[in-house]
């Protein structure tokens, strides 16, 4: 079937232990197009026996150079050629590996023959929490991150214990803040025993929440899943300091935007809206999300730039956040561009 | 308005008399990025100044090669600077020119910042009856023609009768496949007056007819908006051995859809699904469509590979083909490559 996706974000979720499982439940591997990150093969055993179940595949270097449009037409007659023997109405793009994977395979079946059908198997926490979901789709331009894209959500989307638990336990750490992130904006009953976790470790707690975190990611999605409506902007609690961070110092996405989430936390206080600091912070340190401003601070000017070119500008010297009043509500706010260095600054994010 | 439009090809159509009227009525120039055929300022008197209050604009040449996706790059490159100022929820891309143009802006529309506002003009006969209506936009890749694009038709639609007369007279005969292939598919009341047109111009007959003939053509794309059930393949007709026509001599494709209109005529004979040939092909030598099977005639081997690359293909050894039964009655059947390659030898259009 050919693009049988609506733009409303309702791709099938479906948890499974092992790559067998995609194997036997997943699309066909005889009409599927596999694009994968190369570094799987090293990391999840088994994995390079897994690939060549199917025959029409592409692996790729991922990483952000990936999604940079100059790369784009090279890749694209490389997976053109791969595709050649496969009908555009029967055939699917299944893409596996983190956000850069998901967000070049996405882009490429959202326009190869004006659309197949895309099925992700998100290998990072990452994108198994959050940018596999809601249908967002990306490349660069010159540079600037995602500036040409589609809404293309997957039909489905597998989510996969063995793939994930094999991940480097640096990525942990980068998911973790989205968790949080949807924890704090969602706050209903599966919030409340994730404050209860004390001794379980952090990938078994990803695994655990990852259903609860994904469909409440997937609810705010569904009510402007196009981005239209300014609903789906409380997603980006933590980001506008958070992508301000991750510009200046190279810091991961997900770190940064733990790290933006504890500015949101203080900047929310000065503002007078945070009601219950003690909640969000005791949830945001047991998540290993330590407030960590940089040694080496970026000036107000840079910052100032960083801000303003930032899509999330509100109007002539205006910036949307998002500001905590407690767990289960996060209100989107207009503020000064002064007023919020002003508070990175005295909080210690920037010189 | 961010991406307002849905897939089902319901773009508004505007039939004006002249450019400033679209001045006048169309999407503000403040907030458009105008994409035009850089010939546009050499053919069109007064194009120049029109242009200029369009303070983000940017020309191309119109062909081929500006929708080969290697190309592609440093043209967003171009097209993002241009709109580095535009808000994209308010922003309109306004595309003027031909087919080439029209695929080329309308896909750049639909993937930038994952979906803007799109206008087309259309400057020559072709893209005004055919192209620029149903919403599809194509890149190329590799020499293959529309390997990638989308479904993405615009909001509205101008028609401007002195922006299309001042077209180069080759271009109308271009149309005219076009405009009969619609007939014959249609059959409905403005037909039978087009079918007793005696005096008036091509150019007149054209402007004349250009609105129910796009109407019809929308009738036939409402059904069937993303071509997955095969009711838009209807439009194919005259484009099997068309295309082959196309890239095996180089001819244009509105000339060599006319050509492959006049053989789908002998070759519904010869299957006996044809009733009236007299009328149909009354219709076409009408309308300037005269058969005229090249000289130099391309072998059987070439246009059977032509034939099977073709996405019209339809099963091991068939293909797709549209068969006319009288105007007003057109029908999709699966013809035996051999046999259609017989009959394309018998007529003379290949060796």
């Amino acid at each position: 079937m050919k693009a049988p996706r609506t733009s409303s974000g309702q791709s099938r979720l479906h948890f499974i232990d092992s790559l067998d499982k995609l194997l036997a439940d997943g699309p066909a591997a005889e009409s599927t197009l596999l694009i994968y990150d190369e570094a799987l093969a090293t990391h999840v055993k088994g994995f390079t026996k897994f690939a060549k179940n199917y025959l029409h595949r592409a692996a790729f270097a991922s990483g952000e150079k990936l999604k940079d449009i100059r790369e784009f037409p090279k890749h694209v007659e490389t997976l053109v050629h791969a595709a050649e023997d496969l009908s555009p109405r029967s055939m699917t793009v299944l893409a596996m590996g983190g956000g850069s994977i998901g967000d070049f395979a996405g882009f490429f079946a959202s326009v190869y023959k004006r659309g197949v059908r895309l099925v992700h198997v998100p290998s990072t926490w990452l994108a198994a929490i959050d940018s596999s979901h809601g249908g967002k789709t990306a490349l660069n331009v010159g540079g600037a991150k995602n500036q040409i894209g589609t809404f293309y959500p997957s039909s489905d989307t597998y989510l996969c214990r063995d793939l994930l638990l094999n991940q480097p336990s640096n990525l942990v750490a980068d998911a973790m803040g989205e968790l949080v992130k949807i924890a704090i904006i969602d706050g209903t009953k599966w919030v409340s025993e994730l404050e209860k976790e004390t001794t379980s470790t952090l990938p078994e707690r990803l695994w655990k929440y990852l259903k609860p975190a994904i469909e409440s990611k997937l609810k705010v999605v569904a009510r402007d899943p196009k981005e239209t409506r300014g609903d789906r902007q409380l997603l980006n609690l933590g980001h506008t300091l958070g992508h301000v961070l991750e510009s200046a110092h190279g810091w991961s996405h997900g770190y940064s935007i733990g790290q933006g989430i504890y500015f949101a936390l203080e900047m929310s206080e000065a503002i007078g809206i945070l009601k219950s600091r003690e909640r969000v912070e005791k949830l945001l340190v047991a998540n290993g999300i330590v407030k960590s401003p940089p040694k080496k601070k970026l000036s107000r000017t840079h910052a100032k730039t960083l801000l303003l070119a930032d899509k999330k500008r509100a109007g002539e010297g205006l910036v949307t956040f998002l500001a905590i009043e407690k767990i289960g509500r996060v209100h989107r706010v207009d503020l000064h561009v002064e007023d919020l260095l002003d508070e990175a600054r005295r909080t210690g994010w920037i010189a």
